[in-house]
């Protein structure tokens, strides 16, 4: 077993995936090649099908079969919102919750020291050209809370500072069902900073 | 979003995969979809690699890409030592160990009541086939400690009750690395009763 055989090729594939380690990887390639047609085979052709179809949107850097993609081009959504958010995962995230009904801009990423991510890696040109082509009457920053994204936020802010349009970005304080003594002190003196009447 | 989109059935898919979950199966389908050439397309190749030559060893029941198998074929291998184990994952489990240099025979399952496994839908008919067939000198029944594959052991017993083979099963102790307090009251009076000399 010195050279790699099909069956370790595919655990190693498979063990790429985020969320499944080598153990998991070796359950899910058995997995698979025990039920070849009911999962194995589809599994390839819904992979191929992605590859074939789908694209990035050249409008907001969303993911679809469609460019641009079908949240773009909905005109049913509200043009003049726009929401900045980090990543697509971000942007499917805020999708998932159904209550936001502008449209977005996937910047690629925040700004990071660690991970060598500069202000030229994001994609601030395309923000400001697309914020200039398109009447956007509301901007939402839709950023992390983390140390390098408010970093980033304040690059765009920065960017956008000549424009007369309103800028806001997501409320800090305690996540909803969450309870107070597991939170950091941080979010805590902040919720209280922030404190909403009944 | 109401019908399916390519991107919705990719997802699906891949949140079959055991272990991943529907949140994980999202985060592996934007992994690769934003990785198409080092991650999506190398996937699909291995899987339909592994579906056009993994095949099921028609001597023991495991899963390689020659039938018989390599470990089936190998003539480095002691030709009488039979290891009888529930599925493949137990059979590869054991080959990483290195311990075992006999060959194997993958049953199928278990009984289980629960899961409807009587003893028709468990491979005991091309067992004793084999068995009669090859010349085996050791019977080792490598199952799990559960009931259920108690029970199982003892139908293979039962069915080899007049052959002179000698039959052994795998021992039941203390874990290796396992600490004494976080063990189950049958597991450690188990090993005191299988006390062995330093």
């Amino acid at each position: 077993m010195k050279h790699e055989t099909p069956i370790d090729h595919l655990i190693k594939h498979l063990s790429h995936l985020p969320g499944l380690g080598a153990r998991s990887a070796r359950r899910a390639a058995l997995h698979l090649l025990q039920k070849r047609e009911e999962k194995l085979m589809p599994l390839i052709a819904s992979l191929q099908q992605a590859a074939d179809t789908i694209k990035i949107c050249s409008s907001c850097g969303n993911l679809d079969h469609t460019d641009p993609c079908r949240i773009c081009m909905d005109p049913k959504r509200q043009h003049g919102a726009l929401c900045i958010v980090a990543h697509i995962a971000d942007l499917w995230a805020i999708e998932r919750t159904g209550s936001f009904q502008g449209r977005y801009f996937v910047l690629g990423g925040v700004l990071s020291a660690l991970d060598g991510v500069t202000i030229e890696d994001l994609k601030l040109h395309q923000l400001k050209e697309k914020i200039a082509k398109e009447q956007v009457s509301e901007i939402i920053i839709a950023l992390s809370a983390t140390f390098e994204a408010q970093a980033t936020s304040h690059v765009i802010l920065d960017l956008l500072k000549d424009s007369p349009i309103p800028i806001s970005r997501l409320a800090h304080g305690v996540p909803v069902g969450g309870e107070l003594d597991y939170l950091d002190d941080g979010t805590i003196s902040t919720a209280l900073k922030s404190r909403t009447g009944f």
